[in-house]
């Protein structure tokens, strides 16, 4: 039995992951987790029609408290994990990227390194001790160099400093930068011992979703993906990984990004 | 008249660039800043020294209005900066970096992030108006493509992604990757007006500071710098600087080194 669980699953890729696991895999086992279950009825729906395979749980990744009660849920109630997505994200909380240094300011700074980077930290913090117990459902066995779990971090092609030519958006760039740090960082310590998770981070391209809207008059045509065309290839992408993936830091096509 | 400043400026590095700028130029004039100049001793003792050249004002780089009012005050007094040096950093708040996950914290992220990433972000916002003023005092003059002011921030060689074969410190890491993203962003943006500032990062070698003691044994003879020797080498490094600097992570011998 497959499990994975999807923070940030309300709305967007991380509601996508949810579906996407449970239409293709009738004994998965998937823990959904958001800041507010009450008001997630998308994640709801889902819900009455995978009453037995999906679970939700509350986490707003911000809060250490809530990462650690969760884990201790899912640990008693599946032992094991096979698959971490962190998925919530933001790219400011005025929902606009700075244009310029005047726009930048510590609250704005401060809010998305807590949702984007130090979210997946703590998420890792917690889940990886169930993730180094998983049976490796996700991602190709190598029988040579078996894994147990995978971490995906989504993160951005703007969080790369090779890559960046246009400069603006501070607070997310800085974020995804970061965060990418920490997938290496993590890839690291979890693939020392004899039990090892995989760690990556991905660039989903340029989604519709909450996130991307006020900027899709901008997108070329044809480069803007459904949640469920790019989760299609971010899962292709995951079912195809193996432990010298780790650490990197990939696009939606499977190629690797530049830090 | 070349004018500096330099933030975090109490003890380390940033109080040893104070000295050598004051000790070479002798009409310069240097803002040190640090967060509790009634107990910055050696600072006070060096302004003993250079009452007319040096200034010392009060900021706690993680305060924005602290930032705010002492860009006021250096506006009045100066009107414009050539130079500044972001230095103020810490390893993580309890002094230790963290050797694995288990001792990752919300806390310590946040902390590391504010002092080390927030900081100098919130600086540049604050003095980039002053330093796209400057009269290029420091940095090789180029007359095809004049610069202004530089900013130089403090990195760290274990901020750079590709480089990190060993894992832990999390926070630091973290922290001084997403500055090195920092300096890219504001090396585009400061670098598209007719006035332009070079924005560089700058690991300053391993250097005998509060911040490495606990880790002394560790270096291998001959490695540890004095901050006298890394603050030469530094200060010739940015008497170098040419605007296709700009964005780049340098290493203490001028070298770049890889995100
Ligand atoms: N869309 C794109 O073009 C694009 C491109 C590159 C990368 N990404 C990345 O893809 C990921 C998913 O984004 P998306 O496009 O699906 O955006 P989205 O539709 O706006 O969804 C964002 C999700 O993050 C959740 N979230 C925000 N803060 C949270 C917190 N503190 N605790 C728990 N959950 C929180 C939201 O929950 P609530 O419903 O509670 O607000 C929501 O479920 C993000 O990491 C984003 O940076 C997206
Ligand atoms: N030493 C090394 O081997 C090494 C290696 C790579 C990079 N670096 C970097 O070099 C820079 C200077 O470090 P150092 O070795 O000189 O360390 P240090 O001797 O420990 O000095 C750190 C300085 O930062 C100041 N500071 C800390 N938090 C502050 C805040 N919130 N506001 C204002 N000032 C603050 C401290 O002021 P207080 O006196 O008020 O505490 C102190 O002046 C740091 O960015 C560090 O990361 C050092």
């Amino acid at each position: 039995m497959a499990k994975a669980l999807v923070q940030g699953a309300s709305r967007g890729l991380g509601l996508q992951f949810c579906r996407h696991i449970l239409e293709r895999s009738p004994s998965a086992a998937v823990v959904a987790t958001c800041r507010n279950p009450e008001e997630a009825t998308q994640l709801k729906l889902l819900k009455s029609s995978y009453p037995n395979n999906l679970r939700i749980l509350q986490i707003d990744v911000t809060r250490e408290d809530h990462v650690q009660l969760a884990a201790a849920s899912v640990k008693d109630d599946l032992g094991s994990l096979d698959l971490l997505i962190n998925s919530a994200g933001i790219l400011h909380p005025s929902k606009r990227g700075e244009t310029s240094l005047k726009d930048v300011t510590a609250h704005g700074l401060e809010a998305t390194f807590r949702t984007n980077t130090l979210g997946p930290m703590i998420m890792a913090k917690y889940f990886s001790p169930l993730l180094l117990k998983g049976q490796g459902a996700f991602g190709l066995t190598d029988r040579d160099k078996p894994h147990k779990g995978i971490i995906v971090n989504i993160s951005a092609k703007v969080g790369s400093i090779t890559d960046n030519g246009l400069g603006g958006w501070y607070s997310y760039r800085l974020s995804k930068t970061a965060l990418n740090m920490a997938t290496k960082n993590l890839s690291i310590e979890l693939g020392r011992g004899k039990n090892k998770v995989i760690c990556v981070s991905f660039h989903p391209g340029t989604v519709d979703s909450d996130l991307s809207r006020p900027y899709h008059k901008g997108v070329p045509e044809g480069k803007l993906f459904s949640v469920e065309h790019s989760v299609n290839l971010l899962m292709n992408n995951i079912n195809n990984l193996k432990l010298e993936n780790s650490g990197q830091f990939l696009n939606w096509d499977g190629t690797q990004l530049p830090y």
